[in-house]
């Protein structure tokens, strides 16, 4: 990754908070690495009022309104991955003014040969976040009995996965646990550094990829693998099991998004119940090695506190699993369950 | 594909029947096609004596012995799919010889500099059967209710599944239905010349590749599409999920082989029960689209023609379906089945 980032966070047509979901989630989690917010349809107004975070970031017209930056991050997470047409000036630009570009668009920046002629000229970096070469199957061979694997599941893709892993990744570290977000996608290596961009590598070779982390990572005591996508997803789904398999969570936490009736970009398609979907997890997961859902967490932007407050309590009724809002009200009531279950999640890993 | 092929197919070294599955099945569904296999270390035999299908094909222990061949084929399709490296030699010469080379491994040999410089020099094609640029996501839309869509769905890998789809569409295809073979690995690519490689597929584009062939295929009738992996193989499992929620087969075809114990290759990981497999089959694949299961097809090469007689008659009455042996007894009972239920099946398609 590049160093000392002072990130524009391209975003221009784009400012809602799913479709600008990087954005968002740099401002939340990097907040003192964003220096401006390019859109001009929303020029003058602060991060805070257009994504409601981000604070006093202030949204520009033009890169030359943020003269202090050294990277333009392309802020957007569409499905399929390309680039909008109009930001290709603006990327280049950015070169020509001797920025640093990070994109975790599919359709790779550093392939277009003259946006990567004019890089090397100015000697800035393309770093193409999606960009792998995995290349090796999983082998089911040397994973640790003692390390506890979480995975983040969820009823749909752009439901706040990676939020709830990240957040509980910090609260178990604040407890002083021996704790690792682990990423698995565009977002969350820009965050955290390091990671894979799981739903950009070949099929054959995805499992391998998540157990190479795995392997990797697993002399912490707990890992927190962000989830992707939905195990009923019509497009990601290979993704979410490759994932699932890989990584041989004993716990996963289910997410999901009161009100949401659809799957996101896919108005024909009706989601599962929570319940259905928390069966097909645990059940498919076991084809592998066992898991269970272990606590629920409810994206409730959407609602009012009182709202809020109501659904939770409804589902954690339904499911008789505790529930929570990572975001509004912390994340410490799934810490609680892992802490208390990881006993019991330990020795279901053994199983096997 | 290269017309009017007169194939060498290299084997040498891994003359058996699962890691030469490449060789076999052309051997068996191309035998006017293939005019030698290269294997010093059965020079003198015949591919019937090597392999158990091919006839007189003679086994050769170098390229001058097969003056006609004008194509040399890698017969292997191990896991990871990497080139033998004393293989390199060989393909080079082929090259030299001025023949065109077909390969299905991971490892393009089209990426090799030395190798394609030299097929440039010799006017010769390097057909990587596994390249592809599929960077489209499924969208579930224009999906006909007319078409029966059938998979091949497995207990594990390597255990015939692709010439259980071969063998039913052709007696479909001679009952007069409008069926068709549609190919999803590089084997069933180099028989059948049109389909898509799906494990050599960006993860996220899986379910889109194989909704493509859906959609520009649905004109016929009946569509049997060769499956791939297992749901429960902790390498491959999440490209057998692309192909299941991308396909959206109303009919499964569960597909084993008597006596196998253990993932092939991964002797440390049991195969699930079958009747585990077949729930697992149909409720993860309803997730996307309602499908069942509707015909058992087990791979008894390993029987005598009493024991294979006799297992087909036990797993018949463990899972209360039809079973037969494709190679062994034709495939007739599975083609009956598919007729008989054809209108039922269609019907589930329709209440997604």
């Amino acid at each position: 990754m590049v160093n000392l980032r002072r990130m524009v966070i391209l975003t221009e047509g784009y400012s809602d908070t799913v479709s600008a979901k990087t954005a968002v989630c740099l401002l939340r989690y990097c907040p003192d690495e964003v220096v401006g917010i390019l859109d001009a349809g929303n020029v003058g107004k602060t991060a805070q009022q257009v994504f409601g975070v981000g604070g006093e970031v202030p949204v520009v017209a033009g890169l030359a309104s943020s003269p202090a930056a050294n990277t333009l991050v392309i802020g957007i997470a569409p499905s399929g991955g390309r680039v909008p047409p109009p930001w290709r000036a603006l990327i280049r630009e950015a070169i020509e003014r001797g920025m640093n570009v990070i994109s975790g668009l599919h359709e790779f920046l550093g392939d277009d040969a003259q946006l990567a002629a004019l890089a090397a000229q100015r000697g800035v970096v393309i770093h193409d976040v999606r960009r792998n070469n995995e290349l090796d199957v999983a082998t089911g061979l040397g994973i640790r009995d003692d390390c506890l694997r979480l995975l983040t599941v969820g009823q749909d893709c752009s439901i706040g996965k990676m939020v709830v892993a990240l957040e509980l990744a910090r609260a178990l570290q604040s407890r002083g646990e021996d704790a690792m977000f682990v990423a698995t996608g565009q977002t969350g290596i820009m965050i955290s550094g390091e990671g894979c961009p799981i739903d950009r590598v070949i099929s054959d070779f995805l499992a391998g990829a998540v157990e190479k982390m795995l392997l990797r990572f697993q002399h912490h005591k707990v890992l927190v693998f962000e989830g992707q996508g939905s195990i009923s997803h019509p497009k990601y789904s290979a993704v979410t099991l490759g994932l699932m398999h890989g990584a041989r969570p004993q716990g996963m936490i289910l997410c999901y998004e009161p009100g949401r009736t659809h799957v996101h970009g896919m108005d024909h398609v009706p989601l599962r119940p929570l319940a259905q979907l928390r069966t097909a997890y645990e059940s498919i997961a076991a084809l592998v090695s066992p898991s269970k859902v272990i606590a629920v967490a409810a994206n409730t932007r959407c609602l009012d506190a009182s709202a809020a407050r109501q659904e939770l309590q409804r589902v954690e009724k339904e499911l008789s699993l505790p529930a929570c809002d990572v975001i509004r009200d912390g994340p410490d009531r799934i810490a609680d369950v892992v802490v208390q279950q990881r006993r019991e999640l330990l020795s279901l890993g053994t199983a096997t």
